[in-house]
């Protein structure tokens, strides 16, 4: 398989490969209002709706923009005025969501983690008794940052048993790990197209509560990012309120119908625990160790140390990935200098192997020696 | 011609139908941060400036999601907290501006005319005389709702001898219509890469001026539409923020080569203003009357009244239009049962021709009688 720069396959945690049916949906126009859309769209709300076991408890409702601003438009409509958010970061992404919060304006506390610490139940618990006023609580399923895996069903569990309301970004988990909004009993998911959905990014989703929704009429400030408004808007118009990304609705639309065709949820995280398998095979064997454990490490994206020798430069590295048809990014990692490879997207254990060729290529062109086999962790246990 | 339902050409004022070329574009995966992005984000940030006339004094800062957002991001952004804005509204874009300071609470004045009268500097000066708070105006250039153009060198006198500052909405005419940021010194454009600039819908921008935009840290209300932290990202990291649409910005940058290579806005209107004649020409024949005059209707969109028939009914005439391969949409018109047919997009006078051949047929399968000629008013004068 050899690939031009313009066919690079993507190895970072998002934007991930799309499949070429996927892309090929683009190349049509379609009105915002139309037939065409308005069908694709109702096809992605319930297969989303169905995705989280969330029929008849939740609606599906489509952003135009990135997952942070869906992220943004959820907290300023799902929390109250007067209520009071505990966001639990270990990461950039949690992060985020305690900079949107202090963006809005909205009362907020901070559980903050090392990147390499899941959110546990006791470290929540401690948190919520230190203040009362906490109202909602919100985690990030899989922080892309370091590849950490937050349990979320602890994390659920306990907010039922405190009686706070729970948010959850599942931007990067959703369609590939499973959430079932009905045995969390949580607020929201937020999600994008892109990731373990492998559409492309530019629309964003929220799967809200309905008794939440119902009850937030005019809790936003802002017009774009007014959940109620977007919802009440597909409720009587069925379609956005501004225009939205026509050609990426159409390319979702296919995106999922490729996941329905694949088996769904398992059948890909059963394809993505293969690729991340292989590629940490076969990075550790050139020196790489990973940064995680196995049992807290999402099977979406494998991150890693460099080895440790002094001509590795990761700038180099990624240029000679880049030169043989492999996109990596640099940025947006929770540590510095770690390796983050994406094991999402329109990739097979073939890909992978071709990927840990091109990384060993690029070593020996830098002149980094592979060590000794040091020591062989179990691997990652995800399977369907 | 023949045209599939999957290959309908839009006549609706946006989305546009764009040309394959761009569309083409979006066929490839890119890294968010990587070579290719990079380079097509520098072309369009410095092609939009060129267009506006404003480099060195203005950035041109793009924001996922529709164009409203950018306004929300605009207005937030660089209206101060203590600030008061004038919205000039004529239509339905206009009141979405106000809309966005009702919903972040920005405290506003709108002066609220009707759908067929352009805002002037008469009644603009009334109402800057009746509050001597208002900081800030703001006006859209062409009201897609109606049609409508308004004078907006007129408008942007007066600002600079009131000493008031001025944002305006270009999100319909931009890359069509001459907007000059140097000679009006107004604060701020606000567009959209679909409309005139034919590339696809899901990424907006904001032209800002620099001076404006130093001063405007922390004005914002909200992480995502904090044009500020948008800028300083571009400038430090030149990168965005949060996960842009890479597939939109991919075919932009190739719709705004297409524009260059048309011969640049003069000769983009010079196309779409034959492109009107041809419809108006057209369908006045078929027995409908345009809306507007023609010294005050804009050369992007025609705007116009049914037969005066009972036998005719709009959305039969959109079932028709769309099986022969046009899709037109009936909402966002400013007066009811108005037609508004695009001439925006990679359209030209003979697939106009087919419009009216097709418009044609709708009304004869209604059983509608073209009426004998009228009035001919003289067409409308914009060219080069």
């Amino acid at each position: 398989m050899t690939h031009t720069l313009h066919n690079a396959l993507l190895l970072t945690p998002g934007p991930v490969t799309l499949s070429m049916a996927t892309k090929r949906e683009m190349l049509a126009d379609h009105a915002m209002d139309g037939e065409r859309i308005t069908r694709d769209l109702g096809f992605c709300r319930d297969y989303l709706l169905q995705l989280a076991n969330a029929r008849g408890i939740a609606a599906a409702i489509p952003l135009a923009g990135p997952a942070t601003g869906a992220n943004e438009a959820a907290i300023q409509t799902l929390v109250p005025p007067g209520g009071k958010l505990l966001v639990a970061a270990n990461g950039v992404f949690g992060d985020r969501l305690a900079a949107i919060c202090a963006a809005i304006g909205l009362r907020h506390r901070v559980l903050r983690l090392p990147p390499t610490e899941p959110v546990s139940a006791a470290k929540l618990r401690t948190a919520l008794s230190a203040d009362a006023e906490i109202s909602h609580v919100m985690a990030v399923h899989c922080e892309t940052s370091s590849g950490l895996l937050n349990p979320v069903e602890e994390i659920a569990d306990l907010c039922r048993e405190r009686g706070k309301k729970l948010l959850l970004d599942v931007v990067s988990t959703f369609g590939a790990l499973a959430t079932d909004m009905r045995a969390l009993r949580c607020e929201a998911l937020i999600l994008g197209c892109n990731k373990c959905l492998e559409g492309p990014p530019g629309l964003a989703w929220v799967i809200a509560n309905l008794d939440s929704l119902k009850a937030a009429k005019g809790h936003a400030r802002s017009l774009t990012l007014d959940l109620w408004e977007q919802w009440r808007h597909f409720e009587t118009e069925d379609s956005f309120r501004f225009t939205p990304p026509t050609h990426v609705i159409a390319a979702f639309a296919q995106a999922l119908r490729e996941h329905q065709n694949e088996g769904g949820q398992k059948a890909r995280l059963s394809r993505y625990a293969r690729n991340r398998a292989r590629l940490v095979d076969g990075l550790r064997e050139l020196g790489f160790t990973s940064l995680l454990p196995p049992e807290i490490a999402a099977p979406i994206v494998a991150t890693f140390l460099a080895p440790n020798d002094a001509a590795y430069d990761p700038i180099r590295f990624a240029q000679r990935m880049s030169q043989q048809g492999f996109q990596i990014s640099l940025r947006r990692a929770a540590v510095p200098n770690l390796l983050r490879l994406g094991c999402m997207g329109d990739l097979d254990e073939s890909r992978m192997t071709a990927a840990v060729k091109a990384a060993g290529r690029a070593l020996r062109d830098m002149r980094v020696t592979a060590p000794p086999p040091e020591h062989v962790l179990p691997q990652a246990q995800f399977g369907p």
